[in-house]
């Protein structure tokens, strides 16, 4: 049950903006929840990629206030054999298909529940290709008007998860992948979490232990590039000039100031980057 | 006149957002109702698509709570001899110009004004390229606060509507057309209203009586394809592979399980489309 | 400090919607302001295009109510020496990067802040790539929650300006260029401000004084076109023909009636455009 005076409820979906799909959805919450306040996090992940969905959701959760109820809509397998869920973590609720797109935000005391209770369907005949109208958006606005998330539906014990991408730490070097590439041409890469522990200090968490990394002697190797140093700001090198630093959300990141790096240094999604802790 | 605590109004144009012609008008209506609550439906209808508009109303419209006034600007006749209209019918208010964008909305009981009480324009001086921001986004916002419908001008007796495009029924087979191709390549057709009277029954509404049909034996043609079987569900045929099914607004549709539809069988807007009721 | 019940604050950006950055900095701001009302104006400047996120909140502010605070993240020098500031002036709140992209709001009264009270970060150690969710949006929050100007920061002597456009007024020709084409290929001018005197008068102001234009007389040259007459709507000329006439912003407007001028015309951001006064 949400204890907000103004509950509010985001939107990620990938259903864009030109069709109305997200209009009706919203039409569908506010009937139910008059005092929902919505919010558009996305309707722009690309068609159907989970992947990009989940971590978005990630990026975005942990800003907004305990009791927010986060709607996740990219379900491809509309109408098949996977289940409309419900989960609540410590940071919030969550209402998706159980397709892999909560992986991020799962902590360890989520509790789930599949969406079988029909009574809180918007029909108890929804139609087979827009759960997001009939069954998703009616959850999440009666979560956000107070309906117990047991009341939604049976227990779940097990969420899906996607594989992740694996990290390889072999003696001086640690070998991922680019996982996001934002609208800036901005290559993120899973090789993550970076905090800076001081000003000559980077720290990555890695399996429970820190691998300390010294920024002016480290360099990252991708495709036919190599670029040294990690730094702080895209402002450390000119305009127009690749760099290594730490996205705001902790990843290692190419760059370019100013600049596309996925286009100049010609970086897709799944390229592999190996950071060298040590030239 | 409005009666809901915190009327809502919800938004469809063809201004797209990178202009900020969309966040003035919203500074208009907030200037006027402190209290409404906008809702963005879509700002990405096609430069000037008056069909396209009329569709994602009719598709967005039965989901919102009695009282929305619902603000259409796609308005290609701007400063011409069209006129400001607003209508109120059993589903809502609406504030458009009057150029058929609210064909499919309206209903026998439809009451209409025209705009032409400019106490209730933004300036009695309106620019000529802009009403969208200085007669319909003052009038949906006064409708909100409170104005009468009567209060915003003279009575119009007759509301323009698009000429519909015709279903032929003849014999074993139903001719319609493509109207409309989503986000995801789903190809949608003016051969509705269907709906599932049972598990193996779907129903078409035509000229007031039911044309019963068998999902099993149906088929449909469409340029040099041709595809047997109307079904539920995407997912019940393998991903990638061509299938019909009823969309989520009861028409006829078209599609790919997890694909494109539209570019892999090259449909078009008004390509012909025949549903043959048995083979 | 802001006095009003629900406190409006916008949104421009050039994060484009699929990334999540927006929805990171809204979750910010909800927190700290749980009452705010959040409008989108924009998320689609073009990535670091100062000057268009300047005009369009030029086009946009006059329109909102007194005491809405207006967010502006567009911010090529993140990180960089340019200061995050926070502005006043009688027609709102302004929280930006100082790098002129205030400049076509700022008065002669406009009061400024740094925003390097620590206390009104999200953290005391921001993230160096992403001051947006990091110190502008909680800055912007603050305000709307109610923090006076001066609380956020040391006063600001002075702010950045860009460099405007200039006008070259020769006997009878004035010269200017394009400075903006919107979604539907519509061209505007920094020949601006023209008003309506009466409806055979156009005026020009230009450095004090006022520079009366007679529409029927006046003629257009832009590249190798040469177009006849200022006229008040679209539809004055038939559908495909070009045009010349005043933007809803009071700028000189070369359209085509429903149709595309910036590519009918071949014309750019840059070109130059010359209004002769008479033939």
């Amino acid at each position: 049950m949400v204890g907000m005076t103004r509950p509010i409820i985001t939107l990620l979906t990938d259903f864009g903006e030109s069709d109305g799909y997200v209009g009706a959805m919203k039409g569908v919450m506010l009937s139910i929840a008059p005092d929902a306040y919505l919010v558009d996090v996305s309707h722009q992940v690309q068609p159907q990629n989970i992947r990009q969905a989940a971590r978005i959701l990630e990026n975005v959760v942990p800003y907004y206030p305990e009791g927010t109820v986060h709607l996740v809509v990219v379900d491809p397998g509309v109408g098949s054999e996977r289940s409309p869920i419900a989960v609540r973590t410590a940071a919030g609720y969550f209402v998706a298909p159980d397709n892999g797109v909560l992986s991020l935000i799962l902590d360890t005391d989520a509790q789930a529940v599949l969406l079988d209770n029909t009574a809180f369907w918007r029909d108890d005949r929804p139609s087979d290709t827009f759960h997001g109208r009939d069954i998703f958006s009616p959850a999440a606005a009666h979560l956000a008007a107070g309906v117990p998330l047991t009341g939604l539906g049976s227990p779940l014990a097990q969420i899906k998860r996607l594989p992740e991408a694996p990290l390889a730490v072999e003696g001086n070097s640690i070998r991922g992948e680019v996982i996001y590439i934002d609208r800036f041409g901005n290559v993120m890469t899973n090789i993550t979490p970076l905090v800076w522990a001081d000003r000559d200090t980077l720290v990555l968490r890695w399996q429970g232990e820190d691998i300390r990394i010294d920024p002016q002697r480290a360099s990252v190797t991708c495709g036919w590039h190599n670029l040294s140093q990690i730094r702080r700001r895209y402002s450390e090198v000119k305009i127009g000039e690749r760099l290594v630093l730490v996205s705001s959300n902790g990843e290692l990141e190419i760059a370019v100031n100013q600049g596309n790096a996925a286009a100049q240094l010609d970086l897709s999604i799944g390229d592999h980057v190996t950071l060298h802790l040590s030239k």
